[in-house]
């Protein structure tokens, strides 16, 4: 057939009922080993791979042989081969039960000689092999070379499981009758206040890179849309250099308005992440453990319903635990307190849980005030393996309380006029959140470092690929 | 029951079924008219109202009726209401079977009496009503005060119509194995070239925003994603005031490689779009009468398979229509040209089409020269009635052949480092195309300016709200 019509077969469609078919197949070569008359080939594709020989006979001759041998790891190949069922299976393949006889091979793409980094170390789980003298890959390395590394198995694996998140995201919420909504990332004011805010040249004046979508999301609840989310980048200029920290990440976003109490906002975020790690579990198993393999750790534990906690019960259990901490502090993840909380609220079996009632004091201005004590805000945060990935609250939905708690923050009333006069034409009692991708990737699969479910993170010190 | 319990009904399920039943509902006072001892009210909730009556009687007395008259337009309320029949239908409401008999009315949030602009003369027709001295709202005012111009049942009907495009294009992507990817908005290399860049700030050093998930969704090809997608904010720092042109708008990216020939990709993507027009068409039509009923237009026309014409059929219908000019002139939008190809292909009858093999002079560095003809190249346009909403390519996937053309582009190769490189360890054909949510948004309802289709549109003479 002509080349344009050659049906070309996928590496994980290659099983026994394939047996004694000549097939087309395009595919990277992961690894080649010459040996005498012969030249055994990995042949991959994403996370799967499969064996594959070309060998001196009727259908291969020494030149071909040479030839196959000596084409670069990486590079991507057509070959014309037969499927062989073997005796034995191959366990270093995901295709155990069959090899590829090889009859023609072409290159598509040739890949240099010296790759910055080999795939297989780049895999390998720490201090494994470390004996027989192995590479592990750093992280800086990795990311250094990304596009490298984002072939391996374990990025393959982790960033469809992200796709996955964010797919269940929104349609959990879609189902539920909220509305997608698109929010400008150039503003005219900073959304969180003024620290930490990115400023950016805007013809001949300047503007900020939005912190969150929060002034915007909220803008829509006024503008009668109810219930909606957004998925985009938001920015934070914070000079951390921490494995939680990034100047942009992805943003999933929750706001609603509510009829009588604000925890009907946070049963229908608590039930959206309940649906997202559900999906996981049952959609993504393949991928989570892949992750597992380099990365090892428990499988993530929910309650149904999520459990809840006030601040004021998380900081006695936390002096219990020998901290010391005022009743308003906010809690620090620098120290010891998220562990505490972590191990003290291992008592529940539950990786993710709710604080609920922060003091007002630590939160943004737009904060609702418990209406039973001051000192305190209808407010929460969630928390997946001890860490937070979710910040929320009741938002303030009155014009005048919403001016005065913005002067009590000393933030400047005409940069906000716009967000301030949408309340002044009936605004619903609302709420919402927002949710950090990377964070729940990470914590969900219990790694260690938020550069790792970034495709290409950004950091103070990191601005590349 | 506690407050906390009562039920609330929503507008658009207040039929005659529920005919003498008493229901608890929370909504907008749409318009309030009091009439001797009876209070007309309309209640609105989104694209939905109802008539309420508050009448001096059993269960009203004159100062609640008086109550009622005073409660300011756009406040939100709570009703509580008997549901009654109406012999005659109520023709200016979307509820026109049932009114409601009001019992009780609470405040729920107060709006303040002078409201920017009216809803009703917002949505009226241009030329409507001007013999009766009716007034209609002008863009920028519509835009200043977006909250309340989000409210009407157009801006309703237009932003759930686009929330409906991004859903129809994931679901179809993800349907054919694509996997959504997120790509940094922070870039340290203007990825389309320096021209119409915007500056940011970045600790002590200067960044640049996306101008284009371009090299990122390429990198990933080259990280063996083999299918990608992403939708996100991309930014133009373009001094361009015309109906079509904004600073920051939403890109829905699509990115493969391809096997033979890079029609498959303009096939996955005209496939693509035929999916979404297909189900906006089943599921929106609400949502189209809605709009249509403010701004008429025919019902938007596409064909299948969809209609690919070359660029130099293109130059010669022109030509024949009396455009003068060149074969490697681009197609100007500022002038004629656009009107006389949408004019010419309405010989179609389709309001989508496909302009291939654009003249290489014109298009991005990246772009694969057409191997047959090197002043040509293999890239395309895509147009929905007459304007642009696609511009794609195959793209150079060899190192060496873009670094050519980078250079002869006068590209600086140091900050585009990491995108060559990528080429260098295997890369497969691949394309792609980007396309404007906006434009697709605005074209498919038949709307003539793209601000209408954007939430909170951002141009170089507006930042807010």
């Amino acid at each position: 057939p002509s080349p344009a019509y050659r049906a070309l077969v996928r590496v994980q469609d290659l099983t026994p009922e394939k047996a004694d078919q000549l097939i087309w197949l395009r595919a990277r070569i992961h690894t080649s080993r010459a040996k005498g008359k012969q030249c055994f080939l990995v042949l991959r594709q994403q996370q799967f791979n499969v064996q594959a020989l070309v060998a001196v006979g009727d259908c291969a001759s020494k030149q071909m042989v040479k030839f196959a041998a000596n084409i670069t790891k990486e590079s991507i190949v057509d070959v014309e081969a037969l499927v062989r069922k073997v005796e034995q299976k191959i366990e270093s393949c995901s295709q155990q039960d069959v090899e590829l006889h090889i009859e023609r091979i072409f290159v598509i793409s040739q890949a240099e000689p010296r790759l910055p980094l080999q795939l297989d170390d780049a895999v390998r789980p720490d201090g494994e092999g470390e004996e027989e003298g192995r590479a592990t890959v750093n992280q800086d390395t990795k990311l250094d070379n990304r596009v490298i590394d984002l072939r391996t198995t374990t990025s393959q694996a982790i960033f469809r499981l992200q796709s996955g998140v964010c797919q269940l995201f929104r349609d959990t919420l879609t189902k539920k009758g909220f509305v997608e909504i698109q929010t400008p990332k150039i503003i005219s004011a900073a959304s969180e206040g003024g620290a930490n805010v990115f400023t950016v040249s805007y013809f001949k004046t300047s503007a900020y890179l939005a912190q969150s979508p929060q002034l915007y999301k909220q803008m829509c609840i006024c503008a009668d849309f109810d219930k909606v989310f957004c998925v985009g980048p938001v920015f934070r200029a914070e000079d951390s250099n921490t494995h939680r920290h990034l100047t942009e990440f992805v943003g999933l976003d929750i706001e609603l308005a509510f009829n009588y109490h604000y925890h009907e906002v946070i049963d229908s975020i608590t039930d959206t992440m309940v649906q997202i790690f559900k999906g996981l579990r049952d959609n993504f198993q393949t991928e989570i453990q892949t992750v597992n393999k380099q990365f090892p750790s428990e499988p993530f534990k929910f309650l149904e319903p999520t459990l809840r906690l006030e601040y004021t019960e998380a900081v006695a259990m936390l002096r219990e635990a020998g901290v010391e901490m005022g009743d308003e502090d906010d809690l620090s993840p620098q120290n010891v307190t998220y562990n505490c909380i972590c191990t003290h609220f291992s008592q529940y079996d539950t990786d993710f849980y709710v604080l609920d009632k922060y003091p007002l004091a630590v939160r943004p201005f737009y904060t609702m005030p418990d209406p039973n004590n001051p000192k305190y805000s209808n407010s929460y945060d969630m928390f997946m393996r001890g860490e937070e990935i979710l910040s929320g609250a009741q938002r303030i939905h009155n014009a005048q309380l919403l001016t005065e708690r913005a002067i009590h923050h000393q933030i400047d009333l005409e940069k906000i006029k716009a967000y301030i006069d949408s309340f002044r034409y009936g605004a619903p009692p609302h709420g919402g959140g927002g949710i950090g991708l990377e964070r729940v990737c990470m914590l969900y699969l219990g790694l260690h470092n938020v550069r790792q479910t970034s495709m290409f993170p950004r950091d103070p010190k990191r601005l590349t690929p």
